[in-house]
């Protein structure tokens, strides 16, 4: 049978998700755990392969297996060999050809910025310092254009060698609350290191570098130069996959 | 002169803020770096002697000092010289008789209780974990029962020995925020371990093990062994001393 799980993870002390040699990896871990207490060998898909660094508070994974541990067991099971950095909230049965990557209709992901003049040592991990002033208003309105489909060419790692580079950004929000600035996106899929790159092109509106009537210029340009900085890992989650 | 900082830290990596031999403290950690930056030999006074595990938004502690740094650069000197979780918020000259502790008219503290199947990584050091179902508005309604001038010799670690243990409880709050539960108390001092043996109690209200309308009786007992459980030191906060 075909088991979805979902996965919370602090990403501090991992090489991300996918599977590596020598880096220990947030894959790597859970087969293991799987595999410790079905007794097979565990092939693990993730839906969103985070970067190192990178946190989840809602990953979804797949596997087949066939073990007798009852699906409402599984993830007391599961979590009984995992460190506490990594828990298991849910699992459920579903069709065999439920694919964690493909069959995900969109994601949700937040990114931190923690506005402030000294960074809490409660956000050292899962937030990107950023002491300057910052006006909210600019990037709210920056947000906007990103709405929609486009080619988010501009957005991607120059790493990059994906094809299709057309995506469709379903929702972005900006709150502050207190320190935190929270950047929220929902996309139907998301280019590599794309919300990175948006929340710091959003970052640089909102201390008046890039104004926020540019934003549909900079995404038509398709130009990676004219976005943004990639702001670090420790500031992202994965909040949510999403499917039918 | 006189300065008075403001001290937010996680206390995870340290056995509590007073110094000790063969142990690391906050206390011992910042009278170093202060001690570095100003050369002399620094005694830092705090408001509240955090146990092992406890964290800080906002310690207040004093020290006595010639330095000729500006007071307003105090803060980003310190800081240069310590490590990431913790970190100074504000310096301020303030009269020569100011004492963190004695002049302090009361402080704050909140307990968290992480209430749901599964512990979540991001609290795993910040919270209690309890996965039973708690009813919230019992725990409200008892709270009410410790506000007030009391003889809290019930709610006090048995291995202490003060005199006085009448305390002035001037608000006790609890919250409930997805899966967080907060208690909020604020007095005009704590007894040892008070906070963690009064949230141990609320939450045996919580569950039934103890009615609301025992708390007087429980109080005025001044029986420890009436009070509830002792939660653990990592979900306890010292948010805010407050001064005239």
């Amino acid at each position: 049978m075909n088991i979805k799980i979902e996965i919370e993870y602090d990403g501090t002390n991992y090489h991300g998700w996918q599977k590596q040699k020598n880096s220990l990896t947030v894959q790597e871990v859970m087969e293991k755990a799987i595999g410790e207490i079905t007794g097979e060998e565990i092939k693990l898909i993730g839906a969103g392969r985070t970067d190192a660094g990178v946190h989840a508070r809602g990953q979804v994974a797949n596997f087949h297996t066939n073990t007798r541990i009852p699906v409402e067991r599984l993830p007391y099971a599961i979590n009984s060999q995992l460190p506490p950095d990594i828990v298991v909230k849910s699992a459920e049965i579903v069709p065999e050809d439920f694919h964690a990557r493909y069959s995900a209709k969109s994601k949700v992901y937040t990114y931190n910025i923690y506005n402030s003049k000294y960074l809490s040592p409660f956000y050292r991990n899962y937030s990107y310092f950023f002491p300057c002033n910052v006006l909210i208003p600019s990037m709210k309105k920056a947000a906007e254009s990103f709405v929609g489909e486009h080619d988010f060419s501009a957005f991607m790692s120059s790493q990059s060698s994906v094809k299709n580079t057309v995506r469709t950004v379903k929702r972005l929000e900006i709150t502050k609350e207190k320190d935190l600035i929270t950047v929220e996106i929902e996309a139907n899929g998301f280019l590599y290191n794309m919300v990175r790159i948006i929340a710091g092109t959003l970052l640089m509106v909102g201390i008046g570098k890039i104004e926020p009537s540019e934003i549909p210029d900079i995404i038509r340009s398709k130009d990676r130069k004219r976005a943004g900085p990639t702001l670090p890992a420790n500031g992202l989650f994965l909040e949510k996959v999403i499917y039918d």
